[in-house]
């Protein structure tokens, strides 16, 4: 059995996390950490787990977990896991960080975007960005799994056969992202409380958003060349789920059967990612508490563009059931290893 | 493996039933019955089962169908399967009635409270009704298994130790339940439209809703004398969940103790009811996608009242998980088989 | 003009009487209480005022307050309005507080229940429970008006005509009422942000609620005699809205035909209290955004009980729009000046 | 007092005209027209207008109702208002048509994108545009209003002063616009209920969308020179509110200060629409139960973009409350007659 701790596992992210690892075959959680209820039943603080879960809080003591764990994730505040990185606790174990802090390689782009200076940028090169439908083979082998953002999980999934391919127009990319309000985190702010979401709809990081740099660094790695990316997301009164909607002008001549090709053969062997059939639209509803990413496209010859759209869980596919997903690749465990939730029907 | 039937498998409680069966170790679905879409794919009624299930609707066969299918679920209207069941059909195959045809012992009472004529009251007394917490050792050799409804499901739960052991006057009995709103069905009705159910709460069925007999039957079975109940049901603005509130005079000389007591003996051996400690109340949010029913209760000396208090999802331990739980009984196998979700923290 | 000031114009029901103000024609406010928002312009609290109001948020400071005002309005929590009250306000301005501090006589009892020493008990007796279909007479007269909870005005204009001719066994009355997430604030606490409400129904306060003996003491002061009342609130997952439904035992030979009279005899002159129709049951929606309270009930011979449901808007009828109410009848207006919002249909 | 009637006065457009119409200081409704629920009467349907409104539903009588009615507010399937318009009518009463029949100017054009044969072409010239802030003066004069549909309206004035002024390459026009439920209808359909809607997201009539025509039809107008524009709209969970969010390629040299200019000098004058200040983003909620329109913009230099968002309530300023400020318009009444309804503050 892998031994895994959680730091920050009273976060939305977090919680998933214990309940998908709960259920893994493989993998038992010998480390509830949690900073801001160390002493805590962590069965009171999610009444689901009662009767399942005996533990207790404990504080995020990374060098003390790293002889405990064989892999230890972070489901923390950005800037958290650089600032407590060390070639030793590597050593001893594998992490995978579902912050952004191993995500971006330049650290000055980091820097600039998050706001936050990065401690420890000797580590950046070695990060294996951990999205396995692209860097399957590099986190096998890693000792640093930077987990992606729900937003470019869910961009980057949706967009990729036709970018891999040159499809569309690169430069021409504007995403347009819908997200529920686990996104927003567990924090106790007046902006997320339930009547000041509820039954309302507002774009936010307009022009400005952290994961902007995410995105377009993956959509260059996929390419070969870079370019800006358009991205926009908005909150929507909703639990769980991202919907993005992808716009590029396509290059000429290509035709709805070249996108249906490139799909359906880029995704041909993956687990996770359904390519929907002609004519349907991906609903996050559909991929509720599942691990799948569905994607699917319209082509606009009117408009000479390709509407590409994109389906997730945020907290599966967007961070915890990604997360797993990769601690299996890491294991050499099969990857959908604990990971067959079926979405639900309603 | 189990091969199983489905009659009504795009209701909602019927979309559950093919969700836990898809994950069943021992048990596969072998008939997606579904009168209304007839040959169209199940996977494009609920995209959820995209790549996941491959099959076809088909008709309401139940000739057939029995044999085919070692158990036949009918998640179908009232009169359905009464009308339907045969001496024949039983020798070929078990079935589980998610409907209320046999839940009621007493035609005439099932006439009454329903409106619709019994067509085969000769299989009444044959039937048993399935709550296991209740009749495990019948439902292990039951032919035909009348399926509790949700809100009686709900409702014994959360006071069957305090009735067994006379703690409450029984005449008192007030059940006051809330419903999401998957328990109106799946019908095109005007009435469970978004904007007709969304921002508001409302009563229904007040003092004639049908659920009334079922429940103060079983009441009457475990305290050994009839009594009526009041139960008043009410709609909320979410998909999934019950939660009952129940109110009962104390016997005299009853404290917490006593309550703590009967709770904690009744069901220590139940795996799927969870009796809170003290101070804890229920949230459906505990129990969604699972199939705990979760109960609690406060003695308030003030008013020498009881109010208990259950959680249950309604379409699980309100419908298809509890399916499942009575075709594990009746089928030798573990009885959580295929049921170890663990509730969403979120 | 009555010039009226809001102490706590930033939490819901301050909110919400500056929606009602600004339409009102012969009231205009003249002081954004905040202790919070201090010298931030209301606008960027509530955007839906942006171009209505140019005011910035002011102070705490009654006394300066008093010297501008005709009308204070003080929608601040419990403890503030009584701590601050002297003769000297009083003669100069109208106080109408929506805490809960001036809404039980006894001091005692208000400390138990609250938890909080009253600090100016003295103003006890003067100030009056601000129900106008109660005390409508009283209340012209009147310098201090304690406004009712949301709770209590639901659940009293839900049972009056039944306790007031003694229809009902007032002994056995239990509140069961259903509240939407204003009414639990604007502060930011994790319980009350939107994914720990959304999708999600609990108990709360149960055996215990503040708003218990504010009902008991008008159930009181209706009959003129005492009882206890069993009142258990619940959190819904909507804006806006109070469903109580309540449950009571007939006295010997009453007939729906007694509550018919009663009801209609009694609100036959009331604006604001609607009696429903023959088999109508109140839903939220049908108030929302508006003063009205729609009352109904049903008979149930075959259990010897009355049914009575109440529905309100817990920040109009429930807050804002009674304290209006209570405005309009202090300066000798129409009582529905200002409040003659129709409900939303949707 | 202007007498009108509304035809569809049971659809969610059409309650939403009665409940504006009913605080109309100039306006009395005199037939409420619903084919669906003739000799209903109408506060049977919408509980909301207990003991506000007597009147009973009639029948779809056109001619009859001219003789009676000033102003008919046709809230109806698109076709049902051409296939009843004639001269006749126009000589007897004012015509304002809330569906698309007289939007479009070209009837092939209407004809491919509705797949619906225009029974009355030779309305289309004379018919006006209705959206005041674009055609204000000829509405005046008019006898037959085309009231915009929802997305338009927003989506147009979100553009309105970026293409006037050519600071953008209107040929880069991407519309990505999110709608509440309330846009769906209240048709009994499965794809409409509750649960079929509640937590979830997704596109639909992606690259084909009704309103696609008339944005583009409008745009023309605007800047004088026709383009495609790429439309997509979404459902989302909540009743009332469109958000759009508007992509274009800025003209080369154009600056975040042109943008300031252009919306606040275009809108200075403009009741309704309300520009908000540097780094505000509108939120549906700022707008519900009122008419106005919110609109702002983001100037992206990195990408070479501007993001320009707009907010309106779609049955408001979408549907009924820019109907009766074109009815204001026609009866020579201040064009805020009656819509001075301040938004909700939650």
């Amino acid at each position: 059995m892998i031994k895994a701790g959680i730091i920050g596992s009273t976060g939305y992210a977090g919680a998933e996390l214990v309940r998908i690892l709960l259920r893994h075959p493989e993998a038992e959680i010998v480390w509830y950490g949690s900073r801001s209820y160390v002493g805590k039943e962590y069965a009171e603080i999610y009444g689901s787990y009662f009767k399942i879960v005996d533990s207790v809080c404990l504080d995020d003591n990374l060098d003390e977990l790293a002889n405990e764990a064989d892999v230890i994730f972070t489901a923390t505040p950005q800037g958290f896991c650089a600032s407590k990185m060390t070639e030793e606790l590597l050593r001893k174990t594998k992490v995978i960080d579902l912050s952004a802090d191993y995500r971006i390689k330049d650290p000055k782009r980091y820097e600039e975007w998050y706001g936050i200076h990065h401690e420890t940028p000797e580590f950046l090169q070695e990060a294996v960005y951990g999205l396995p439908e692209l860097n399957r083979e590099k986190i096998r082998t890693a000792r640093l799994i930077a987990n992606p953002g729900c937003f470019p999980t869910c961009s980057i999934l949706t967009v990729l056969p036709a970018v891999k391919r040159g499809l569309i127009d690169q430069d021409t990319l504007i995403i347009d992202a819908k997200s529920g309000t686990t996104g927003a985190g567990r924090g106790a702010k007046v902006q997320n409380l339930y009547c000041e979401v509820n039954e309302t709809v507002k774009a936010y990081g307009v022009t400005v958003h952290r994961h902007t740099p995410e995105i377009e660094d993956q959509i260059a790695c996929i390419s070969g060349h870079p370019s800006v990316v358009q991205f926009t997301p908005h909150l929507i009164p909703m639990n769980r789920g991202i919907f993005a909607t992808v716009y590029a002008s396509l290059k000429p001549g290509v035709t709805e059967e070249d996108f249906r090709k490139a799909y359906e053969e880029e995704y041909k062997d993956e687990t996770f990612v359904r390519v929907l059939g002609d004519g349907r639209i991906p609903e996050t509803r559909w991929v509720k508490g599942s691990n799948y990413a569905d994607v699917g496209f319209k082509i606009d010859q009117r408009t000479g563009r390709a509407v590409m759209m994109g389906a997730i869980d945020n907290i599966v596919k967007g961070a915890a059931g990604q997360a797993v997903q990769n601690m299996n690749l890491l294991f050499g465990l099969p990857e959908d290893s604990g990971l067959r939730m079926v979405p639900e029907s309603v």
